[in-house]
């Protein structure tokens, strides 16, 4: 039961943004532009943004973020789906480059505590093909993912038990991306 | 000295909007929704919305970000102004209202783990006179400055030292707001 009345019973963060189509209307133009468009010189692929963005909300235990990010990585990768849920798992033992493994170092300080992010691991992404767009944008994924976990987390908002209910919510980001669903 | 060439030397998170506008453009416009605009039915002060990223960024610990915004709302503050560094001290012997004590609390909860705010101190809040909007506008003011705090700390931009310096962005910060800079 959410904190406050937000009149529609959309789960997770689309509950907030159609209450509040202000604040929800940057909030949505900033995922777009993070698991979509991508820094000009960036190498990853959508299908490796949405898992950063899963990742670092199965960090933060944020069920709804996570489960949703994951099926739209899942979707987005296609025949390789079980990736996602091994890189979830163990993203040391999973099958992904030794690139995203380092970004996913990255991420996971950001998370924690962005002050342990260090020269040392910022050299180990790059060392491993890694650019300027993919450091940034992994930076800010893991940021704003912090932001989304904490804002959905944080009024208590509906977040649905059955794997079907993420799956169509994940192939629906897969296919359109993140626009921003009608006002209340 | 930051982990990507940004080609500026901007401190903070104007260097970052600098660098990447597709994605400082819906930064900046979040900030400004959040900690000036505000919900409709809000009570909230822009110097106590300033404040509460101040407090949020303390508990960061981003100088950068508490040092900015709490100048900011001493700026707003005016004659009160001295109110900003004891709460930043200690919110319960501060003189700040007991709706902002109640507010606080609950920012403090979300930037450490959105997961432990609970009906109790939502209640307490509402007791104390916070509306939906005040609890909402609090916990998104929280959860995106625990974003804007990993952005800067994670790719470890421009600090400034000199109190000075953060007193002229307080000012600005304080007359005109947040307006996107110019792109590099």
């Amino acid at each position: 039961m959410p904190y406050i009345q937000l009149n529609n019973d959309a789960p997770g963060i689309r509950s907030l943004v159609m209450y509040r189509p202000d604040t929800g209307k940057p909030l949505y133009e900033l995922v777009q532009a993070l698991l979509r468009a991508g820094s000009p010189d960036s190498t990853l692929s959508d299908a490796e943004r949405e898992l950063i963005a899963a990742y670092v909300s199965s960090r933060n235990r944020t069920a709804f973020c996570m489960n949703s990010h994951a099926a739209a990585s899942r979707y987005l990768f296609g025949e390789q789906a079980s990736v996602v849920d091994q890189a979830l798992q163990n993203p040391e033992t999973a099958p992904i480059s030794s690139k995203l493994r380092a970004l996913l170092t990255i991420a996971e300080r950001v998370t924690a505590d962005a002050r342990t992010v260090t020269d040392d691991v910022v050299a180990a992404a790059r060392t491993e093909g890694a650019t300027d767009g993919d450091i940034h944008d992994t930076v800010l994924i893991a940021a704003s993912f912090s932001m989304y976990n904490r804002y959905v987390d944080g009024l208590a908002t509906l977040t649905p038990d059955d794997p079907a209910a993420y799956a169509a919510m994940g192939e629906r980001m897969g296919k359109i991306g993140y626009a921003l669903p009608k006002p209340n």
